[in-house]
């Protein structure tokens, strides 16, 4: 785990001194994927029972398992995986541009092989570190982001201005995890993970990064209300985007989709509406009528298209 | 450890079945409380270095330390804790009415160190289970709570009707971890803890109970906007209670507190209010006047008080 954890700790410094870093997510990505295939078993562990039935698969390491993985999803083959990156990666340098159907699944594809190749070495060698995966899918995003709009700009803060009157007030983003929970000196610093601007005015599209949402799904629509509050109405829209949201039951062997749509209906009533609820595996509860009725629920592959087309319409 | 969870195993079982819960957490208090004493070693860590600055102390063993701990909140002497708990307990009995600063005090102190004492076993013994920490506050808050006002009505579930027309909808509390971010077919289930309301009436006092409120602090100002949207407004009220906002800093042997008053000051204005703030150990920086100005922040022993005049005022 050495090697990988000082290819991340390289990424998240180019990452926060603005130098490109996409050579270094995946150098970290195929460290992990060989070492899951090379050190772990990989095979089926159960079904979730949804409609139809989704199977499952685990990467395993003597009687400790890692996160659910799909395993259509999932590229475990190396050439495979390497074959996906190139496509991807030349599909996102065109501009993301009139994405194919194949160019979204295989982008689709590749974030989830990648996030997930990342967070499973953590699950299976490193369990203390329950952060590491997450940041490092805030920075990867971040990478295949900035390849497809090199143009835009990339930040961590949106300035809130005096909207409290008393103090210079910042909506911010720490990638350092140590920090997130904290303000610098008198500024709030609400968590919005990435914001993708433009060079001379506010606006653009706020999108928080979440492995799986748990209790923080109530995050982006409360940030939305206060952008709402701060700008003109939907001068920031919000995109959240989650890997998956499932989770072993090891006394029956299937896995489960952790869904709150009630929850997710309430917030988008009341509080601010969200613009995007996007999954590289989408829980089949949020794929019914009365969720995607009210949020566009897709997948990441579909996440750069609708991006890249907000960036051409808006510019 | 096995009788600390077995304890709690059964503190719980009772306080799901709503049947008196008080002297089984007792118990455990005094399990975790003895096992500290004579088990590890309660030293002087370091100091928060605010004005004035606050020593803080910590439960070692070998080369492991548990969270900090306010030495001058924090009971270690058995006799004086076990006086304190008669002293709290005969003031809560009277419904808690008219209670003296000594007993305010009092009861402060018995809610810090029966959690921490629980808390600090778990960070030395069991560091794995993060949530069994919190869901005791919870159910022992219930349990004093519940000696004070015994014929309040205690619930984990306000029914919030036809909110969203299509499901109906309940805003509701689990107090099994594992089902915590999980919906009961298609009834939203809002993390609200704990509420406290009328035999025959809607109405009352929402409380989230947090050890420490981190990147959650935004919950309890979302659900009060959506109260508010079910009810009239101010039918419920939020009281949002914690332990404290400390956090070990190991490279300067220092305690940290970690506060986002602009972000709380976010929510307060553009959220929906909530009725005050309180802790344990309050955070320095929640006591200045920019956020008492418009939160009311106090110790949980005055939160004792606030609950029986609430109550006194409102049947």
């Amino acid at each position: 785990m050495d090697n990988i954890r000082e290819s991340l700790r390289l990424s998240s410094r180019l990452y926060n001194k603005n130098i490109p870093h996409l050579k270094e997510c995946i150098k970290t990505i195929h460290l992990c994927h060989e070492k899951l295939q090379y050190e772990s078993n990989y095979c089926n562990y159960g079904y979730f029972h949804g409609t139809p039935p989704i199977l499952y698969n685990v990467f395993s390491l003597n009687n400790s398992f890692s996160r659910p993985v799909r395993s259509d999803i999932y590229i475990s083959d190396k050439k495979e995986l390497e074959e996906n990156l190139l496509l991807s990666y030349n599909a996102l340098s065109r501009g993301g541009i009139d994405l194919s159907d194949k160019e979204i699944v295989s982008i689709n594809r590749i974030v989830y092989t990648s996030v997930m190749s990342v967070a499973c070495c953590f699950d299976l060698w490193q369990r203390g570190s329950r952060k590491t995966p997450g940041t490092f899918f805030e920075f990867f995003m971040a990478a295949l982001l900035k390849t497809m709009l090199p143009n835009q700009l990339f930040s961590k803060h949106i300035p809130l201005g005096n909207l409290l009157g008393d103090v210079e007030t910042t909506e911010g983003v720490s990638h350092d995890a140590s920090n997130e929970d904290e303000e610098d000196g008198g500024t709030a610093s609400v968590s919005t993970d990435l914001v993708i601007g433009f060079p001379h005015r506010p606006g653009g599209l706020v999108i928080p990064l979440k492995i799986t949402t748990r209790e923080r799904i109530v995050q982006p629509f409360a940030h939305q209300r206060i952008l709402n509050a701060a700008f003109r109405n939907n001068a920031y829209q919000s995109l959240l985007v989650c890997i998956s949201e499932t989770q072993l039951d090891e006394k029956t062997k299937s896995v489960k989709q952790v869904c709150v749509p009630g929850t997710v209906k309430l917030f988008q009533k009341y509080l601010s509406p969200i613009s995007g609820l996007y999954y590289c595996d989408i829980p089949q509860r949020y794929y019914y009528s009365d969720i995607t009725n009210i949020i566009p629920v897709k997948t990441i592959g579909d996440l750069f298209r609708d991006i890249s087309n907000y960036f051409h319409s808006h510019n």
